[in-house]
């Protein structure tokens, strides 16, 4: 199978984003799925947010605020048509993960990152790091969500 | 956050689905992910394909085929505009994962389910099991990917 010989662990790197200091978290390709979603317009991506033990956990009791050492991992991929699909199904209608894009992360320290409500964030790309520019247009966009810990994404079950 | 009252666990429920005898398997909803995808037309769901430490292994492995003991989960939910990120984003181009369908299972057992490529099926909704006659309809549609023993869904790193 083509994809069998992808990396286990998805992107992995030594490097520090900056600002924040968040690095990829070992092993986070094997965190557990919080929920899916799709990106249309420019990105046009397939995403998929897992999370770490800490950050499950908090979903499933139904806390209000993430406690510190909750991270998310937002995986993404292109958004691509399936032919083989199509020829099963007998017309356009299926759509599956191409390649992957970027992978982000959200890591919970109330006091480290007390001035963006308490998440550093990063994006990675092939294992390097986007640049500090990038990463301050993340928090802006979640200040609307804040009554959920400025977290997007609930849980599906 | 109100998908955090969701079953830590997806489905669950004692009966065994006809013809294969396939059962919710314990703790389905904590496997890793496989990959995801979107079904347009009808369904018009979202998917996500998580599978057992058996199943992801062969996958990260290369094998060919899934050893006796893989088991598959395809979760799904309603595929839904996301008019909170709209907000956001100022226009629409966002879904995510709404209220869950159904899910479906595949177990490899190479002598038990010889006579279709060593996989048994199952489809659960809100626990309870579909009837004969929707598991019938299961595996034709798997025959033209028998190459990569029957599965559809590819790694997604």
């Amino acid at each position: 199978m083509v994809a069998s010989t992808a990396p286990a662990s998805g992107q992995a790197d030594g490097e520090a984003a900056p600002i924040y200091g968040v690095k990829i978290p070992a092993g986070y390709r094997d965190w557990r799925l919080i929920s899916v979603a799709h990106e249309a317009g420019n990105l046009n991506d397939f995403r998929a947010v897992l999370g770490n033990d800490v950050a499950v956990a908090a979903y499933r009791d139904g806390k209000l605020l993430f406690p510190d050492g909750a991270i998310f991992a937002r995986l993404a991929w292109s958004y691509v048509p399936s032919e083989e699909n199509y020829r099963v199904f007998g017309r356009a209608q299926s759509f599956v993960a191409g390649a992957p894009t970027n992978v982000q992360f959200m890591v919970k320290d109330s006091t480290k990152y007390a001035s963006r409500g308490g998440w550093g964030g990063a994006q990675f790309k092939d294992g390097k790091p986007a640049d500090e520019a990038l990463l301050k247009t993340c928090f802006p966009c979640h200040v609307p969500v804040k009554a959920r810990d400025y977290v997007f994404t609930r849980y599906a079950p």
